[in-house]
């Protein structure tokens, strides 16, 4: 029988081992929340499976665990930070709210950021602008590290560079959280680990040929995940990956230009209020008319039906907090490990 | 022997063709120069080609020749036109402007515009703001038509929905143009007409069976355009789909939901100033390094040598403001038809 905890057991859990840790309160408050919130969802590489790194990280002083962001820039919609590697969750967290309080005035505003740690689950964070009625684009790479090769190349040259956007509609959000390349870090971590295979060939090796191995992206030098569109047309994929890096390195103005730091995040995240252009009634005709095209949609042979992005991850979450949150094997033997040297009391399952 | 045309005499020409059509002048000498700029970008789906139709909508009220397009909204960083269904290139092309100088001011700017006319070639429009040193991210839709259906669905839903974006470097801009489905409209158009096959099963026919056969677009119900990631893995496309569809006909407030207008666009355009964020030094320092870590990549077999995107537009165009333009077949012909009827004179090879 599968363990379950309630979500808010978990989000009392977790917010007591960052306090523990070290991180500042107000900070801690944020961050546990958004850990549990994308398990909810059904990300489980991103959810509270990083909570122990994160706590490493505080542990050996990689993650700045106090303190505020440097202002490097405000033109009020467009507002620049340097992160000095606070969690990279709360700092994205916090320019969501500050770009959703600006975009009322302005219309839209752009917070970039430099040298945060990092940012976990992009798809949490959606709901906590179309909350408010706004559409938010959130991208982040991680300047340290590199797994992609460009199209057509075989050297490890930029992270996955995801990019996650939450669209309003008159009932549930579109969220839509796609990488530039066709699978994540995360996975190839995770089924490596498990000594499991990909389901398609969506790798090359070191020299340039497909596979579909995990292992390949561990050898020395390694092998790279293909891009958006594979072998097929990778192209697309590239010049997505191309835009995340310049909105996430160019305009913090830090990246891989610079020497590496550590795990970590460039990140840009913006808002847009349709009140200030067309109005929200105006953008949600739209989007609910789409919404109901998709979801509508004859489906090819062997498809169950059409879905939004964000309608699974929805449904997750309602079903997560009504029955309680099933965590992926080693999550709570991994946090049960940190709450024994913190002294943080562990949550029995419902 | 291949004909060539001098650029300047082509943009002579179509200039000339738009007034003698009836549009109004300072519109003509902005559309004539960007349908020439997609030829010399090699472009050849969404240039010169376009022309003729371009002259049909004049001529039969469907493209507004005169006038201004109507402020819907002006917060500044944020503009809301309706464009009265005038000239799609010219609209862009002035948003772009505004954009551009608002940027200065404020550190960004976005303009959403509705009923446009066919915009024609995104990238033609790129180096508009990345020679002011700005990134520009440039998307539309066309709400009157549907060749792409939404990942696992066989209804065609809406359009292949490009995003175009121009990134400053220290050197040539990086100039990324990519759709959302694999392929164009206008690329299977051109096939069907030509009788020719997709070089990969890019498309579904109408009961949702993968095909190369651009003609399961033209039947009783059509088949579809698959998404970028294709059978394997397009709900990547089908995301970057939804976010297209959302900034084009959300924020402007006009689109599938509402009455079918004819031949035209949603326009999304935003600008972004690097000097506003972390300075210009800053930005295109990251972008430098990354243009020379994808540009020095070791190629896969089989690959002659890693190109950023932009890389191949720029040289055709050099070498044809150099050598001259070799129109795609059928396009001299097209052109001399019109100036025929029009009175205007035919341009000579060089």
């Amino acid at each position: 029988m599968t363990k379950r905890y309630a979500a808010e057991d978990l989000t009392v859990y977790a917010t007591a081992l960052f306090t523990a840790a070290g991180l500042a309160v107000e900070k801690a408050e944020m961050v546990g929340p958004l850990m549990v919130e994308a398990d909810l969802m059904g990300h489980t590489t991103h959810g509270l499976q990083l909570v122990p790194a994160y706590l490493g990280a505080l542990a050996d002083g990689s993650m700045t665990a106090v303190g505020q962001p440097a202002v490097l820039s405000d033109r009020g919609p467009v507002v620049t930070w340097d992160g000095k590697r606070l969690s990279g969750v709360w700092l994205t967290a916090s320019a969501i709210d500050l770009a959703v309080e600006r975009a009322r005035m302005y219309g839209t505003c752009t917070v970039a950021i430099r040298r945060a740690h990092h940012i976990a689950c992009l798809a949490a964070f959606l709901e906590r602008a179309t909350r408010h009625g706004m559409m938010i684009t959130l991208a982040c790479s991680d300047p340290s590290v590199a797994s992609v090769a460009p199209f057509g190349g075989t050297r490890a040259t930029y992270t996955p560079d995801p990019i996650a956007v939450g669209i309003p509609t008159g009932g549930d959000p579109i969220m839509v959280d796609i990488s530039a390349s066709i699978t994540t870090n995360g996975l190839t971590g995770r089924l490596y680990n498990e000594g499991r295979k990909l389901e398609h060939t969506w790798l090359l090796d070191a020299g340039g040929n497909s596979s579909n191995d995990p292992a390949v992206l561990f050898t020395d030098p390694p092998g790279t995940i293909l891009p958006v569109g594979g072998l097929d047309h990778g192209h697309k994929g590239y010049g997505l990956a191309l835009i995340v890096e310049a909105l996430t390195q160019g305009f913090p103005g830090h990246g891989r230009a610079d020497p590496p730091e550590g795990w970590g995040a460039g990140v840009w995240v913006q808002v847009q209020d349709p009140t200030a252009f067309a109005g929200m009634a105006g953008f949600t005709r739209q989007t609910d008319h789409l919404a109901e095209a998709c979801r509508g949609n004859p489906p090819r042979p062997g498809v169950d039906k059409v879905r939004l992005p964000g309608d699974g991850a929805l449904a997750r979450k309602r079903a997560a907090l009504a029955d309680g949150v099933a965590l992926y094997p080693g999550i709570a033997e991994a946090l049960a490990d940190w709450a024994g040297k913190l002294g943080v009391t562990v949550p029995s399952p419902r």
